[in-house]
């Protein structure tokens, strides 16, 4: 069997030692699994764009990959762990929807609610799951041990909604559902959206932003323009070229985004 | 024999390639061995936080795990390099207290002073011992080299004291020690000094704060209120669910927090 | 063969996926790959920080080490993708300089333009050639594919010109080439350039600054004064103990620096 990868997403930051000591668990219980870490640098509590990243990055590993995510307000509360098996991976962390986006229905295989203590860290905290549950779980489960050790199956888990693109007789709108480290504005609005339309014959307006025709890059347009383009999440992305278009006119997640067909 | 881990804790910030380097250092010694970041970000020079994160997390690693911590505003002074074995792991760096709280005198095995210029980098600098000195000793401790060939057994090392705890007839006195990426503040009270008391009659006082009890977890008070709980490092903790104490109250470390208990 | 070692440099940040992306594509071809973090936090499209701090680094990992930089304003317009072999090392990104501090002239075995798509992600973005063409050419030379494989060889490269000491009578003026995570002033002055000089009789003009002489380290003067010595890298820097020259002074990169040999 090949190595197997564990990936870890949090809103844990990279200041503290909480990524570290996760890492620790693992390896104290299998110390040849390959770590990658997606993200710790998920705004706290945001569990919307804690689901967008790991979303983005699941499909990129190799088959078998375990995921384990927590962005976790509710830790210590009622809401419960999961382990989400797909035909392609796994998924570990809390049952706020964090999951949901890399996860969708037509893809799971099963769900299991995580209880089985055995497997968890002997001494455990209410504040840190991530330590106490998430990692043990991920480390035995690389370690060949069959789902359903860790508790029963269950049918549902919480599911995200994002916003969803309204269609007019003369085009659609959208909205900046995420923002990334350029300030690039990612909308919810997909290739599949722009299929029927011809790329050139599109306007593009955000805030006081006009743009005309949706380019193939960045470099499509001098510097310091604004580009609409297909992103490398297949999303429509409103850029500056080499600069930030969030932070040049203001805009934050939620602002609208809208679409005319030009004749 | 598994496969050893050497985590490494500094203050270099993860902007340079200072982290990078130590790595390909120790990976051209030895490049089986498994790395992994404990934190970059102590902020510069400050001793007492880097020591108090490696005290957080070496207990979660594998025994045998070696632990390369620098933060040492002395390099290129007088200052002693240390290899400290203890009964469960091997911590080294600079000799300024950085290493000495993860490393309690009762479990000290042997200190060692890092003087074989045999086992360094050929060309050392006087700025970045962590390259030089640090992490080629740490990569030949891992291949199997025994401790004492890198210098002599020395009977003491520099050691932190945090502030006490002052007990008085109502209650005690502690200090914030810590601030999280979150704002939680992390004080000086364990878990030990509120055993003899009940958690419910508890009051908890800090700026303009009044907690009255020690709830189990974040969840337990409404988004936006603040908590005071036993963390996941065994310490008194206090929280806003969601949100920033340290911002919310403007706390910084060293501030005081009086727990008075209630008849 | 000893374990492969394959860095990631680039501007990206650690707060979306877009690094454990890459690092998915690569596991995903060669899952016993060892990947290492030189530096994520390269100011966006900042070219010539992203090839300082390669430069920095390259020389202390093993042999046959490959490096994969990606600070790439110019994606998805005719800029070439490059594999550079030198006499030590792989170098991979953008032809647009960053890898030419670390792969000087006389050091270049060959330059080969990355043109097979065969070794590409079978979808491509005009975004992300990090994820679509470099990360898995990386991965397919860390299997021991021969370099030519990959495309043609090409005579040449773009080359990033540094700014040039200029030499006084009396002395000489060099530039801030780089600010370090410490505020630490990087200068494009280097050792052999003090050379034919008595250290302790140099004056070192830098704003509003005046130090005299060249110091081992940090640790030679007192806490909060300003100190020149020569660090890690070779180079002449300027720092305050303990503190940042860079916020104290206020300087950024490019700021003349003045040495003036004393009689």
């Amino acid at each position: 069997m090949s190595q197997r990868v564990i990936t870890l997403l949090t809103d844990f930051g990279t200041q503290d030692a909480f990524v570290g000591i996760m890492k620790g668990v693992i390896l104290n219980i299998n110390p040849a699994v390959s770590l990658v870490d997606l993200s710790h640098g998920v705004p706290p509590q945001e569990i919307v764009a804690g689901a967008l990243i790991l979303h983005s990055a699941a499909a990129f590993f190799p088959p078998g990959t375990i995921h384990v995510a927590v962005v976790d307000p509710g830790v210590g509360s009622v809401r419960r762990a999961l382990l989400i098996e797909t035909r392609e991976a796994f998924f570990i962390g809390p049952d706020n929807g964090l999951l949901s986006l890399a996860a969708p229905a037509e893809t799971v295989v099963r769900i299991i609610q995580l209880t089985n203590a055995e497997y968890f860290l002997e001494k455990r905290s209410y504040t840190f799951h991530g330590r106490d549950i998430f990692a043990p779980i991920a480390a035995h489960l690389s370690l060949g041990q069959a789902p359903e050790r860790f508790g029963p199956t269950v049918p549902t888990m919480a599911r995200l909604t994002l916003p969803r693109v309204e269609y007019h007789e003369t085009g659609l709108t959208g909205r900046v559902i995420y923002i990334d480290h350029f300030g690039n504005l990612i909308t919810n609005i997909t290739e599949a959206d722009l299929q029927p339309f011809s790329k050139e014959n599109l306007l593009v307006s955000i805030s006081t932003m006009r743009i005309q025709g949706v380019v193939a890059s960045y470099a499509a347009v001098e510097t310091g323009a604004p580009a609409a383009l297909i992103n490398s999440w297949g999303m429509l992305e409103i850029a500056v070229r080499n600069g930030s278009a969030a932070h040049r006119y203001g805009i934050s997640t939620g602002h609208p985004v809208y679409l005319t067909f030009l004749k």
